[in-house]
């Protein structure tokens, strides 16, 4: 079995589960992997039955290979613009045989109702890059600097984009650095994403935190929920016992 | 000396340590009492030597009292439209030998501007009436629904009269409820006040905040810092050390 998954490594790759249903993930040892963000975004994210999501920047496609894995949702597309990033996110589909479920497709996030349409997904999720400033960039890093910098999109295209692919009270789930924030609620609003729902995520209890989980829905009304803290360490090297359920009961052996 | 003290109160009045240079707050047992938000909006608000601030719609005095103990600043005015409130907080000023230093002022919040001028101000505070809604109010609960709903101003209104009273690049310090964040802060930026530092009060560290503190800054730049979690509850019944800390050293015997 292990050998049978090996043929879908590349040179510099490694497989990291996902403790659900069996899921494993593609990743390249040197380039941009996944964190912790993605994982909580998934988990903060809901999705019914039936629901259509579009993953704006899905890099290895963490988040709609996870939200298939956690929700009853009928479709899930990631979009990405580095092509080696789509073909490992391509490759992990195959490997965890969800190509009627999932599709990857290489674009920009710009152009993503061009794409696909006005109005069209029920969900939108995004992980996009966080940081605005580029200095020290060097070449070899660019890969990972574009997963990480606003180099090839900002924050006002991935809101954007995000609202007009999604239908009227559709839900945009984002995970962003609180040092953002107000930014981010006032992009939104000029697109009539109403923040709902948010969740701040606390290194320690006693830390400022350094994440935060927005459920935005169009067209909905002012009136938003902050829920209780997501706190990710008790003490150095132990993690919340919050934190080991959303990553999945065997999360001991896995990608944690 | 107690006997001295009482001469400063009506009937239906008690006398309320503040834990902070010996004073005392004049409150009326069957009217609003100041809660824990002013308390920690006091805490929360930085004054610096020299500086003027003025507090919207003060009450019984709580805010401007507790930063001149506090504090370095040079002078503190409280704005109340409440007749009784002003008598009130006005004794409070008398009974601690303030009135060099703290004015009550009675005036309307929508006219604040109009009362005190523009861009005069280094610090405004405010714990404005939190509820939108004023369904089955009584007669007789006017008072104090008065300080709890937006019956005689609106957030828009306390917004846009502390940003027009300030100076550029002071600083406006409000507690509100969680579940109007969006609306706060679209409010604040709608009138140049850059939300910039923010603290969100859980009652447990598993439950939703039912506070949050905001400092903006007139004319600054779009950057916040959330700060760490204050943690109101250890246990049923048993504060935070962080609780006790703001409430003074004697905490124990006073308002808390």
């Amino acid at each position: 079995m292990e050998e049978r998954k090996e043929q879908f490594l590349k040179s510099g790759e490694r497989l990291d589960s996902l403790n659900r249903n069996g899921y494993e993930i593609i990743q390249n040892k040197e380039g941009f992997c996944f964190g912790m963000d993605a994982v909580l975004l998934s988990d903060f994210a809901r999705v019914k039955a039936g629901e259509t999501v579009l993953d704006l920047g899905t890099g290895t496609g963490i988040i709609p290979i996870l939200l298939e894995a956690k929700t009853k949702g009928m479709h899930f597309t990631g979009l990405e613009i580095q092509k080696a990033s789509v073909d490992m996110a391509s490759r992990s589909v195959v490997l965890n045989h969800l190509q009627e479920k999932v599709s990857i497709v290489e674009g920009d996030i710009k152009e993503a109702s061009q794409i696909f349409g006005r109005g069209v997904f029920s969900v939108v999720t995004t992980n996009p890059p966080y940081m605005t400033d580029q200095h020290g960039l060097q070449n070899p890093d660019l890969p990972k600097a574009i997963a990480r910098h606003e180099i090839l999109c900002n924050l006002e295209d991935v809101v954007r984009e995000g609202a007009n692919v999604l239908k009227t009270n559709g839900r945009f789930y984002m995970v962003h650095r609180p040092f953002r924030l107000i930014e981010i609620v006032a992009c939104m609003r000029k697109y009539h994403l109403e923040p709902k729902r948010m969740r701040f995520v606390y290194p320690y209890v006693d830390k400022e935190p350094n994440m935060v989980l927005i459920e935005a829905i169009k067209g909905a009304k002012a009136r938003v929920t902050i829920e209780k803290p997501l706190i990710v360490y008790t003490a150095p090297n132990q993690y919340h016992p919050e934190i080991y359920q959303i990553y999945g009961d065997d999360s001991a052996g896995g990608v944690l």
